[in-house]
């Protein structure tokens, strides 16, 4: 298998995180899945991710303490594998895991994914758990030095062949449920330890053969944010995405921030490699951290957050409750135009970014596609252009006079020399040339 | 109490930790007891410290592997409080800790210390252990995300009242033993976050409350270095000795790099308050290491050492088994003019450091006592000398012509302007002016 | 001569930075010290100042394009010697350099200071100038790559006999001239170089040489900072001021955190080794930047910044226009029991910080005079107490009922336990016990 | 004009620093184009640079004090702009520059490069010389805090419309000349300021500007190294080739540690944009350091060094003096097949690294040539194997059984699984598939 394969585009789908924490129940991933398919399949969503903790008793419960209880019950097989909390996911019971929820996402045409930690349960370590396929247990393969600096669960797994046939034994497991995506956290920058950042380099080449052998195309996608651009080959050979920033809410100067990450990446998307932006943090969220509310962005910013994660070629994930969308918000998510841009036959590529304004373009080179998008990051309204000499324009290529916003489908002002338009506050324009 | 009066004087003593590693026992305990009582306590000689993992069953069994196996038994009390190892210090079985050993080494006129690592047992949190004096377990004061890196028996305690009372019951029970020095580890330079070197720093000011509370005059010394310069009023302020440097073993780049140290601690000895400079990597060491060995030093490096450490003020702990010390090695501890030098009264000062000699001084504004000695840092022999007028002599004090040697006897050469002497490489001499 | 008799009291005077940046005159500096000799003198303010760039040719005629016009005329004599601008400075004409200045200020009982900058002119290594004493030129002596970072007058001279002749001749010209204060810049703190902050080190060494030379006993400041506490041996061997902070200017959140640096530097203040918060910005300032302004410190911050530079044992150095003082901030700098906790004896120790509060002592163990002091923090009115067991009491010393502050003659709250007093936000209140 | 168009293979020649130093001669030069018109050129080796200092009167007359000798004199003209010492290369004399070299070298079918410091000379700045195009002086344009650590000629030159045009002005005198490569210092990693390695990045866009202004397609490459992969895209954008090494000697460690560079670097080579490894430090060098030496490379290095370069996608810069290369290096640099893998198209891949062994492959997706290199990085003999699968072979593809290394003609061993060949220490294969 190559793994480059499993996510042919920058993958698309909605993560229980940004509304629920660690939360999510079995009937709440259901509902998201049933309007997943309903209203988005077919614009392309189609990943449904259980985040943090599904296997932590009482996740949630000591919320104004804890965001993760310390010390609390992990539910565990004989194996030392996490298991779903049978209270959250009722039809996990009786051995069953996820697979009945897997089976349920995907009869709605969906992908099921999940969430889970760097590691080895502290608990199966202390209590001296058993290994699959080893003669050896927890204690054996958990590295006491190595944890993870904001949650308590995992011990990090040493570099050997039975810390090999641990992470094979649950891939195997989740597998066999059907799952098609992991999001793996606290691994692609291990922040708790500044002098090594990349403490976690082994487990995600074994999380990577893991995932070879067990005969199933599942997507990795590696967090925390911000990866280490140094490593970036090594996430490209054995990832299909990498969190490029520390995790994303809904405020400007964080969004502002991405465009210096984008630029910072833009030489490394490429078909089944994608450096992730994080979730949009759109719509409702907040339930599950006890304050539920709507979106800060303006609309012209959430505009420009998908305009940016399209031209540059970042997976999208949803982060908030998504039957509790509006219309407009659902129309954002669902533009034809934007969303034809997010393929990574489309090279990404700055052209310019100051204080005021940025400017991205895109192109194929195979069908000869070539997209570009004007931002406005001032606080006030703004004229923002970009000189037709700076665009990658081919010999063969002529550019047109009449060209439209993909948002507004207003024309923009094109002349001999430059493409501009008139954008408010934090707003953007994208086009095709 | 005023901690500083716990200490008047450098503590000078045995620990086990050069020799036996995890291994010592109650009976290896008593043999240097008994030589110190002999041999060295009319010196000053005084304190028999018993190292680290006490506590730990199996401790040092599977030596090639680890120096501190993970995730295995500690022995603990009800309150999650370490206990003595029974099959290593039989007499502590049946609730009598280290009472009997105390006593013991009381009954010799010696004082009897004991080694701990900051926290509470990982095992106490994970089996959420009582913890004395509250209605709270140990994984409500466990700092899960707080270890120490090289050692995986704790983690931190919390800021709380809570973590208080643990520290409380602790010191307590250690008190109720007889315990005069507590050597506590992980917590001078918590090097686990080099981000963050002094996150211990309220552990510490636990620890000296809990000892003004028990009413046992207990030395408090904390390891292990290098301390934080910017930290030193604080170690001051609540520590009887601190680590200024890492483990020091019988390397000469080690020696030498100590002459550093001192440099940059020279201004922070006063009673009751003493940089560390580690134990004397003299005589033999290593057998719980696996690998006995005989010192490195030469006896040059050896006097330079002892000179050193007695001038600048440092506690002085042999780190060998003192049965197996030859004449001369006993002869370099027993010096009673270099041991003279010992007194936070005597306020040292370096008057010259350069690659190939350092010059000191130690002089006691009270009584007028002003010593002096003369380093030859270099690998070859060397005439080392001070100008009389780098030296703070006052207007009453007139230098004599007739200055000899402490190690050896020999006069040193003195003329109007300066006194020097022809000394072999890495070798000193020291005198009283 | 033993620098530290050159100042057995923290330096008082003032300077001519605040109010005139780098455009002082000759007629300046006298209208101040007329002020000082009549009105603060008796108090013991007695150092006149004369700050940056004495010696630039038009100095602060291009200030909205530099503070320092870079490649501009600076004066010197045939020796590479910087001279005062005669258009500023009429009576130094005919090589009679600052003497006559000097002398007008001695007539009026004080002490004449001046500001220099590391190392030599960088026109004097282009032009290859002279130095005095030897057969070499500026360009042998100067470092091409030891420049600050902020201004561009200078290179810095070069570890060697050369480079100490420079250093010798141009303290033998000040001395000369009547010089009894250098404040030596860019050298306390080379932040030029932050992998080598103390890269002037040899050339604090060469002043204070110099210095020793020239016969004239010339306190010896060094700026900016913060000074390197790893280096505090060093200054205290050298200099008899440093600055542990940079620019101190009238900011609540810069004075509170001068707390932070006073409890850093607590250990090292003693007759003749003074930390230095840095000049008073207090009455009026900002003449010379173009910007004319009245402190914006509140009356209680005044008060507290005195307090904290008279306990911990700061010079004070007045950065305003001294006969642009209200009648107000003359009494602020003239309350005879505040500045008579302004002396080394009295060993500053801070007793206690968080967040809201700060409380220190003061005591002088040769005739036991105990000064304390409490400060508010907080951002508003709050009582503040000292728990007297926390008090270096000594046996002898009861604590009296009957304390006044020093600022309003009000009494404190003394009972068995604690001194204590309402104070309003970022106020103080100061005391004998 | 596109800068890709300019290189698009990597520039193949000679630099005459790690044989001349700064002392370098117009005969040096004629006599090294000679050699390498005769012997190299038919190979693609065609770039003659006359490394540093080109313009400094007396460069090299006091190497034992001075690598550059500082505040000496550098020829100018009367804007500003530095000129060749005319006692070393006569036929520059009365304003012909190097224009007369340039044409020589043409002569032969060769291409001219120079190298210059990044900046406008210092003494222009202190002398206020003119600013061709400006109505400012060059101390209006100098950044008197932007200096190089190393090179005492120059200071950076501010970021505004005059800065602009004194970069214009010197591109523009170049390209006159017929220079056709600049290599430009103190720029790719401005190492004074480790808080700011990148401080020279408006001044590479001054160039690039510049150089697209001047109408001659001049080779842009950056030094010193290593370059800052955060950077990657900037380099790319307007740079040509920029060093990602600092200084490589004939070292094996440093050889050794290009591995791990081009690891960082493998995904940011393509036409007109390389990383390069510096130059090639075989046969005789030194001259100019006063130390002449044949390489210490042995011939398996020399031979892993010219497969790394190549398969990786370098510029390869020979660093020694051509006409003293004996037959073994001739060889070594016209080994037809070695360099056939010397192009952009062949996207360079690193398939493996560890202690022992390197494994790369270089593959032209439009071609479908295909090359792969084995390297021992022991100390030892040692076989070295590749696995087919980890090779990007694709459906078409099928490895041949005859396969025959590149340096020595030999069969390596295939198998169905595996590629492998015994290696000597140090040493290669290299071989297409």
């Amino acid at each position: 298998m190559n793994k480059n394969d499993f996510a042919p585009l920058p993958p698309m789908g909605w993560n229980s995180y940004d509304y629920y924490d660690t939360t999510v129940t079995e009937a709440d991933v259901k509902r998201n899945a049933d309007y997943m398919a309903d209203k988005l399949l077919e614009y392309g969503w189609e990943y449904v991710v259980v985040d943090i903790e599904w296997y932590a008793k009482g996740a949630g419960s000591r919320r104004s303490e804890y965001q993760y209880i310390p010390f609390s019950t992990l539910y565990m097989d004989e194996y030392s594998r996490l298991l779903p909390d049978p209270d959250r996911f009722p039809s996990s019971r009786d051995g069953a895991g996820f697979k009945p929820l897997a089976d349920y996402v995907h009869s709605k045409g969906l992908k099921f994914g999940i969430h889970i930690m760097r590691g080895i349960p502290r608990n199966a370590a202390h209590s001296h758990g058993a290994v699959l396929g080893t003669d050896v247990t927890a204690d054996d393969i958990a590295d006491p030095s190595s944890i993870c600096r904001w949650n308590p669960d995992m011990y990090g797994v040493r570099d050997s062949q039975a810390g090999q046939a641990y992470y094979d034994s649950i891939i195997e497991l989740y597998a066999g449920w059907g799952v098609d995506y992991i999001k793996c956290d606290d691994i692609c920058n291990t922040n708790a330890y500044p002098h090594a950042p990349y403490s976690g380099k082994h487990e995600i080449e074994m999380l990577a053969k893991a995932i070879d052998k067990c005969g199933r195309p599942i997507v990795l996608s590696l967090s925390p944010g911000p990866a280490l651009i140094e490593h970036s080959w090594h996430y490209k050979k054995y990832a299909n995405m990498w969190r490029i920033t520390d995790d994303l809410w809904d405020q400007w100067p964080l969004l502002l921030d991405m465009f210096r990450r984008c630029e910072l990446w833009q030489d490394h998307v490429s078909k089944g490699c994608y450096p992730d932006c994080d979730m949009l943090p759109i719509g409702v969220m907040g339930k599950g951290f006890g304050n539920e509310w709507r979106s800060n962005f303006t609309k012209d910013e959430q505009k420009t957050m998908l305009t940016l994660w399209c031209i540059f070629g970042s997976p999208l994930m949803i982060g908030s409750e998504l039957p509790l969308m509006d219309e407009w918000t659902v129309e954002l998510l669902t533009n034809r135009q934007i969303l034809s841009m997010l393929s990574p036959e489309n090279r990404p590529h700055q052209i310019l970014r100051n204080e005021e304004e940025a400017v991205w373009e895109a192109k194929n080179d195979a069908n000869g596609d070539h997209f570009a998008a004007l931002f406005n990051l001032s606080d006030e309204e703004r004229t923002v252009s970009v000189k037709i000499s700076d665009l990658t324009v081919s010999g063969s290529e002529t550019v047109k006079q009449n060209i439209a916003d993909f948002w507004t489908g207003e024309r923009l002002s094109v002349d001999q020399d430059t493409i501009s338009m008139k954008l408010p506050a934090h707003g953007c324009a994208a086009f095709k040339l």
